[in-house]
């Protein structure tokens, strides 16, 4: 494997290092940029990693910019890596409708099955095997792992940790997609990158795997009551009820007046980082 | 005067509220939009109001979205108004050379002496007495204001509190530009908005102006040493020396490894929000 990286952009924050890489990833097919931010205990001792998985449209730039992780991430020494939302590039083919909720900026960060979209879509490999190696070969940090994410991305936090006991300490989750099969970003999604057979769509459904999980991990998630998308897309009340069937513990609280956008995520990041240090840190 | 606001955008952050306004300014002639950060003390009692004023390029949104500084305003009661720029519109011309340092996103907070530039580039009388009118009249704040911006906003915030004895409580900047009479944005914004005449010049100039200041306020200022605008654009050295010969005292911080960004920004919005509050709560 190649794994060389190249450094496209870096800047010293809160005493660390945000830094975004630029690499060309086996299980995608093309070039891919990532961020990492690094914070200051890394230069004594190797730190923890959390995961971040960005939203329709996103970059790895998105969260790195507004979500005010690096804060507490310096003071907890928690290091940040957050990929982008797909695979890119011309090589890479996007929505044929030219919508923003498939394709680029949409991988959902499954392996898609159907042609064309199984020789690049592989958001899911990328994620949860290939991208934490190359942070793990490369970088001052532990093989312990948290993830989270936003939206489409708390999806696939979600989707991540429920499919790899022993993989992640913990899990969390902001306005998560929960139960994708059933909603309009899901259906669409789904559809094409794992064709019209819905039994291939349970695998990738929270809602569903929570009902078989290998192991239970700290699960927090908050959503906002004004979410202008929690009506039609999110559905966290049938992640809640699935949780419930099968014993599954987790926290989901819903927070008057918030609503989908990353003013939202940085009210409650300080909550979602201290949840995963419990779990990452001795 | 017309001073009806049309709210376009509202996003509840860290239990207070992030809003922003279009409305006309009859300062400069055009509509403007500004961004308001109302803290949850505001619903109990009026707040002291912080004015940011941002750099080159930005509009209300760059610090909204990426200085983190709502946490803390959050927690010590503090709302934060965040204007535009420049005036902008159709009706607003921008560089003749189509550059991003003049015109559009680059008001330089003075008002403009010379064609066709006077007509609507005041930004000056747009920041110390409009929008302070405005939002001293339409939200739950009090007349305690404090000034703060990067780069052209920090000379901007520089300018506006040491011209205006008794107008604010303090004042701060990240990476500002010390001496806009002697750099070559400088140099290119004043020769054009106010002519050639140097002698206009002095009284936009913070290293001039601090020399003859009317009051002294509590000034403290962050420059980051990897910043790659510090040598040719920044010159905070000539302020400080001004500073020294007028004794006027300044906190200029050197801040090791840190660049001309947000990152740098959000490192040290903290410092600068706990600067401001000791000069403006009880």
């Amino acid at each position: 494997m190649d794994d060389s990286l190249e450094r496209i952009a870096s800047n010293k924050s809160f005493g660390g290092w945000h830094t975004r890489y630029r690499h060309h990833s086996n299980s995608l097919g093309c070039e891919m940029v990532f961020a990492i931010y690094i914070p200051p205990q890394a230069a004594a001792a190797p730190v923890p990693v959390l995961y971040w998985l960005s939203g329709l449209t996103c970059t790895d730039e998105n969260f790195m910019h507004k979500a005010g992780a690096q804060r507490l991430a310096a003071e907890l020494g928690i290091a940040i890596v957050a990929p982008d939302t797909s695979p890119r590039g011309p090589e890479v083919p996007g929505d044929p409708d030219g919508g923003w909720d498939f394709g680029h900026g949409a991988g959902f960060y499954l392996n898609a099955t159907q042609a064309p979209w199984a020789t690049h879509y592989r958001m899911y490999d990328y994620v949860t095997q290939e991208l934490p190696a190359l942070v793990e070969a490369h970088f001052p940090v532990t093989a312990a792992r948290a993830i989270s994410g936003h939206s489409m991305g708390g999806h696939g936090a979600l989707v991540c940790a429920l499919r790899n006991p022993g993989r992640y300490a913990s899990v969390s989750a902001f306005s998560p997609i929960c139960a994708p099969s059933d909603c309009p970003w899901g259906h669409k999604a789904f559809s094409r990158y794992l064709g019209e057979d819905r039994e291939a769509w349970r695998e990738w459904d929270a809602s569903v795997l929570i009902g078989a999980a290998g192991e239970t991990l700290p699960m927090l998630i908050d959503q906002g009551d004004e979410d202008a998308f929690l009506d039609e897309q999110l559905h966290p009340e049938r992640l809640r009820a699935a949780a419930e069937a099968a014993g599954y513990p987790m926290t989901l609280r819903m927070q008057a007046g918030y609503d989908h956008s990353y003013f939202f995520i940085a009210s409650f990041i300080d909550d979602h980082l201290r949840h995963h240090a419990r779990a990452l840190l001795p």
